[in-house]
């Protein structure tokens, strides 16, 4: 095992194989992340993390790959964590995403990491905010989260991000459908994917009527854009930079942006408690006490509560 | 508020609006559950609880509401928990899965109802277990939990319910995706709908190839059968009854009935002791420290860890 401080100094200088270490230490809940984190600390808050979510079919890794491109162009350094939460059992990423980042793989400028979290116990909430941190510290001024899916995990995701995405494509459901994925709630920037398919400008405008895009706002309140793309052919993807940027000034200027990171740090500080705590109750479970206890909640005789307050009292 | 042990028995009789009231007291994370729950316990147990999962699009709601025809066809009294993990602001049901299971709303042998945790702290994994002991234990047979969307929380439902159905649709994807979705993990049953549809075979073949199903495997393992439905026309529903069954059936002479009724019950124990001390968290937030931590913590002063430590040093 590297010593901490100085894979902590190589990942700072930028070195891919440090970064990767420490993502893995993450994704390994490593003992070591403790000190890793402490000496991180001073480094971090300097990248914008930008949340891309949206329904399996709608394009995000090709979007990702653009954006990094776009990114690229304007000589940011960017970092890519493709997160899986809805894989708690296979762990790793699958090549797909590997493949179709591949364009990227040798730009110095680009981290770029899948990350599943194997059935950890804090899962993607404990996790994914660690991983930020790392790719933040070693410099890179744009992060992108990009998550499979969509569910309470991505929404717990996006609420990590200082902006989120939230890409769709025509024909991937009709409105109600849109609407019960919940991400109507989460996006600061709509993206319509594959807009060069039939139906985008449907999709666009329904999109439009759903968010209630055309009813008055107080001055100053942001007003989530909506932009189509191509992303396989980068069309319209400077556009979707123009709108993260304008964005970010929005939440600088109304100070938003504070407001979401110290929300984002509580969220942090809380779940990694929880995380804890919940290691400690499996230590009870592992001397079979809880096992017992459920046996006695399946046969009737004990409430789940009353069988929650025995677990709390040995705590 | 209408004293709990006449509401207990009343939903024990099978009344409606008893069923419904005690639901909503899950919902509204009432004090009152803990009363609710230990009344119910010598009565749960007896339901043979469902899970069906799919992404958006793949015809969830008809296909529940196929299943519940196909059981009442039987005389077996079904309820249905629609729930909803990935719209946690907005809260309620759409008026969509309600609709589709009109057919259903004047059988009195049917319980129907949407769920939406409205931002309680414990999620769905919290409530839906509490959901489903009222519906076991006001005489149901069966229990389906229809969830929407895929993620995590997909993941954790399906965890809590006897057999996990996985639902599927031509044209929804390509392998990857459905890979990604981290679906091939979680069924006991696996349902290719609109089968009347182009790419029907291929799905299936791609599935079951996706599956392993082809490789051998040790005797008395359970192999997941793949079912081609049109439940809008009620095609191929009887047989995923049979399927249901089937599993049913292996599982009781397996022994992993018990297990799997065991773990749920140890899961949903753990659940509510984390649910409260997540809520001795949040007092603690309520003064204000945890939000001076996260500060701290945007300010690159702390590590969230060690800002996590001073959180748990004042529980």
């Amino acid at each position: 095992m590297q010593d901490v401080s100085s894979l902590v100094e190589q990942a700072r200088e930028g070195r891919p194989r440090a970064v990767a270490r420490l993502i893995s230490l993450v994704e390994g809940a490593s003992p070591q992340l403790r000190e890793v984190m402490a000496a991180l600390a001073p480094f971090t808050g300097r990248a914008y993390v930008v949340g891309i979510t949206g329904s399996p079919g709608v394009g995000k890794s090709t979007s990702t790959s653009a954006l990094v491109s776009a990114y690229r162009r304007t000589g940011k350094r960017v970092g890519v964590l493709a997160v899986d939460p809805s894989s708690p059992f296979s762990g790793g990423a699958l090549l797909g995403d590997r493949v179709r980042m591949a364009e990227h793989a040798s730009d110095p400028g680009v981290y770029i990491r899948s990350m599943a979290t194997r059935g950890h116990l804090g899962g993607l909430a404990w996790a994914a905010p660690q991983a930020i941190r790392v790719l933040d510290a070693a410099g890179c001024d744009v992060v992108l989260v990009e998550t499979v899916g969509v569910g309470q995990s991505e929404v717990d995701i996006a609420s990590q991000a200082d902006t989120s995405v939230v890409l769709l494509a025509p024909g991937m459901g009709d409105g109600i459908q849109a609407a019960k994925a919940g991400i109507l709630e989460i996006g600061d920037v709509y993206v319509v994917n594959k807009a060069d398919r039939d139906g985008a400008d449907a999709t666009a405008r329904e999109l439009n009527h759903m968010l209630g895009l055309g009813e008055a706002r107080e001055p100053g309140d942001w007003r989530p854009p909506i932009v189509k793309t191509v992303a396989a052919r980068g069309e319209g993807v400077d556009e979707v930079v123009a709108a993260l940027e304008k964005h970010r000034a929005w939440m600088d200027e109304h100070g938003v942006l504070a407001d979401r990171r110290v929300a984002r740090a509580a969220h942090e500080i809380e779940t990694i408690a929880v995380t804890a705590l919940r290691a400690r109750m499996l230590d009870v479970r592992g001397d079979h006490r809880v096992a017992a206890l459920a046996a006695r909640v399946v046969e009737g005789e004990l409430s789940p509560y009353q069988a929650a307050d025995d677990v709390l009292s040995r705590l």
